[in-house]
């Protein structure tokens, strides 16, 4: 994450250097061959790199578009994540019988760490549940440990113990079917999230669009090579950075939960479900435990 | 807000103004330097600029489609505010019992501070409960005031009260559900708005729009230096006043809640809730209370 | 409403005279003074004027595609309201004992009555209910009367019938809640039309996107200056009449409640729905009072 | 519908003959007039038409998008219909005692007759359920050519029936509230596609679209008045015959229910939905009945 | 599918190898004759075929933009049927009575099987439930295969089931609706992959699109004509490569059920909940089984 006052001008540079060294070269190389073969290499018209720069700009603001929208879905997800664990608290306190205090907070609790977990999950972090024992009982632990998808045997331990309330007559059918519900979308923005970080965005289009910026680069160098190179490589540098930089901002939205300064802040996201549940428990909870935000996310 | 009828064209030059200042400094040297050392620098072809400018134009609709979808997403939920604030009235008028008319009101005044407070929050006011006594219980704020999220806690209390009636047979099981979906639908909304107001947009791909509109400036000044003075300075900075206008617009309207012109209405939305539900509650307002809206939301 | 088959081109001409007028007076005088002043003023090469033409094409794309989709997000609200309204005679049919036929045809004249009062109301109409008398009994209307927005308190009393119903015995509690849920949508319909109708789309692009047209017909007009007025002016009409009527198609249709040519046609929807409510009630209703539709929406 | 394998390109140049005359005589008149008034006429730039040209495929691309939606809608709206249809078969099993098989089956075929009535109602046959005798009985149809609206009467006798049904105990109060949520279901895609037939695209954008593109062939003309006949006539049939065909694309898909090849395959997804429901009531339906689909819809 | 870090350029240059041998015998005719024909030919000016390059960025990118849509609507339906397998078996869990393991566990196992099937199915196999005899009885089969929609079969079975256990009382009313509604959600599932794999993206906007793109061709050809063939021609298939591929991975993403690499891996998503559900049915498996996915769909 990145503060928003003090964007590291350094980081965007960073994201393409390799991209402007390819360019610094294919620039270098052409202008200095064209000028070379001057004899040989006919005019190159600047409409074509013109209409080719502009071309550019329009497939980049599909991608932009598209990138965005699944980052924003991915946002979405985790924003219904944090209204339906509210929701389920509510709930559990709506229907349950006041004598089952305990059961709330076991089920609430666990439910943080599901939070937790799927965050993690995303994350590629493939023992989830490590070091959420204050939140999750050893027993559940090892019942979660036989499945490959921990997430979703999480849900299920909560699905298990409503059953059993119903059963106990600690809840009647109609709050049985209500939190029931509330499980499936939770499994719902679980199976989105799983979803939106499984598929990866056709990384063709990727490839014709870096091939298409080059072929801009090149057929820039040579249509510029009356003029002396001091002028051309800065120039050449910078479009092609302003391009390349947009191309990569996309790319990094596109994964919304690869450890990246634009991801979704899921460990963030997480902890205030956890203060606000523990609050709805009627727990003390420092106000300054909830530390000052003092930075946004990208 | 401002008078649709009576737009200060001021406004506009005064969210760019110190962009203007920069396309000024930057023209002037640019050009004045560019005459200069005329012939050191090469001659810059017009459909350098060109292209840049239609590839910014293309870049900024990206950017304005989103930002607009982003208010957009925030009027909705807005929206739904107003509807579920209203529903929720009628619908404990429908399942309460008759004589339950001051339990139906304490709710309803609960639901209209939770609106004021919603929109307080957003703004980043801390304490969005203050000021709200003629709405909402001192025992009430006395358990609001624990909570970090004073709004979850208020819709905590309408769960909690809901349940209470629930006990007392003042509300049968249908009811219950039917009124505990309203508040699942209200705790969404919340999460809605919450997730809009505090995910900002990806401020690199700002960094590079506004950097893409200054080599613009740049190359467009190069490539006039033929011309005087007094006829590029002034194209300069009407051209990039708009590219900047549009993008200053774009960035207001991505943050909904900021105290900005183009803000989301949220005292005034909160203020029509408040009419309506005092006057589906059968109280008397005169109808100047609702002063006559004589202007409308940029 | 205009006919498609002879849509008035005067009528296009007319939505955009004023602008006309303007872009005569701007292209007269920049070409006349530019004549004049042709020592002083240097060449405007053409290429600014043609990459502002494609610059505004982008800019008034995105304008025209947000504006359709608020029309069309409105036109769905009423379309929306046409099946619940239809939904809810035929659930008050199935859910109703037999001996009610008079509460279902209150009912149901009072959601016709609905559909014509929001109509009204969203068109400006202050005293929306006035001349329904045939479908709403005088006790309801001096109910209505007293609130501020009388589509609301409309509602409300269809609410309180069914509670009505309810504790007579003339329908269940699963009834209650089916027909309550419908409520419930039509009160989410109201409130996205009143949504949509209140909020202005931000005037600012509008002013920036204008500003841009006029910069676009100056430098035209200037970079022209060389070839005889008889060829420019008309040219610059033509092209900026096309740039405008766009703009003012896009403006029309972004208050689709505005009695403007592309408005939702509210009051041929409320009729529609007024004769198949009729019909469901199994009323005698001569076909050729819903006298053939000769003409479209624009 | 159209074979995607063996596309008739006569077909392409079909629905733009008028269009490409209009094109043919404008040019030839504007090119022989340019030439003859070579000395009053002045050099038109070639940038000119370039850019409207750029900016006539921007509009275009807003209108293919639209038209593309509203036509993906009313797909999707009889996508769901099949699914509505199919569960509602389903559930009559479901939820029935088994000594309904004839309710069922009269229910189903009145569905089925639904579907086939409501597409030819869509596309504009005002007596929708002739030659419907097999599926529905003779009563019914007394009962449905009493209603301007076939099919909401339709489904109004599918509402009673279901009711009949429940007050002879056949099924329980959940199974009526379930299957009345598929009726309202049913009754929301009707007004969908209703919506989309009856809601004509604002056509003056198009109209301003034809003038943009005549203005292009009109100034290209012009500007190429250098150049011999044989050449610049091709040309401007040729780059306006694809403009056109574009429009008229766009123009077709956006109603999608007016017997064009690119209509939705309303009687088809009939025919299917029926092979379905037989086979789902346990009809021996030789499979040769579904002959093989040997074409996709354009 | 294709490893991400490896994609083969191959590949690439492979989907469009007929276009790109179009494209150079094209221009190597329209050059060579462009150059005999030298005096009876007139200056193509560049502006025609550089306005005609940005035109197809913008039709492209709607199409991309479309095509992307339909992948990616296609993805979700697929989400949308791993989280309901997967609820289906929770909801089993929960409502059904402890000795129903083995009804259970049939369901489930069929459920699997509707996964595998339906993926096949939308792949054109007709014979979908082959080799699926470790997860659905020879009795299931032949039941099945009397139906021409096989998956509709398999979710009637499960809706008999249910229906059956709510005879026998092993599951009360309120879970029963609650299945049904699961069983719903399936249904509208499948219905959406069926309408995707079914409906062509309109052609006719495909072949116009080539058309528009041959155009530039012969047009670039032609204004390069002075100019050395051995510069032309390499510049024509670069650029001609960069539009064909991307207009052929809009091609293959809008039919995401037709065995291409940017397919939706519906085997593998099939695998992955046959994983999941037999986790939450306690079997053991080896995490082994869930072979490590070294790869990415493209």
């Amino acid at each position: 994450m990145i503060l928003e006052s003090k964007l590291p001008f350094k980081y965007l540079i960073g994201i393409v250097k390799y991209e402007l060294i390819i360019v610094l070269t294919v620039g270098i190389l052409t202008h200095f061959s064209a000028i070379r073969l001057t004899a040989f290499l006919p005019e190159m018209p600047l409409a074509i790199p013109a209409f080719l720069g502009t071309s550019i700009s329009v497939l980049l603001s599909f991608k932009m578009n598209q990138s965005y929208d699944r980052w924003w879905e991915a946002r979405k997800v985790w924003g219904a994540i944090v209204n339906d664990s509210r929701s389920l608290v509510i709930q559990l306190q709506s229907f349950l019988n006041s004598d089952q205090t305990d059961n709330i907070k076991r089920i609430s609790y666990r439910q943080i760490a599901w939070c937790y977990s799927l965050g993690r999950s995303l994350r590629g972090n493939l023992n989830s549940i490590e070091n959420l024992d204050h939140l999750i009982t050893k027993t559940d632990q090892a019942q979660i440990s036989k499945h490959n998808n921990y997430n979703l045997a999480i849900l299920q331990l909560t699905a298990a113990d409503i059953k059993e309330l119903r059963l106990n007559d600690a809840i009647d059918m109609h709050g049985h079917i209500h939190l029931q519900e509330t499980i499936i979308r939770l499994t719902d923005s679980m199976g989105g999230a799983e979803r939106i970080s499984k598929t990866v965005f056709p990384s063709t289009y990727r490839l014709i669009l870096h091939f298409i910026i080059y072929l801009f680069v090149i057929t820039l160098a040579i249509s510029l090579k009356g003029t002396n190179n001091t002028f051309v490589i800065p120039l050449l540098l910078l479009i092609s950075a302003g391009f390349f930089c947009i191309e990569k901002i996309a790319y990094h939205l596109q994964d919304p939960f690869r450890n990246l300064p634009s991801d979704i802040p899921v460990t963030d996201i997480a902890n205030t479900i956890e203060i606000n549940i523990r609050q709805l428990l009627s727990e003390e909870i420092s106000k300054g435990d909830s530390k000052a935000n003092d930075y946004f996310v990208m």
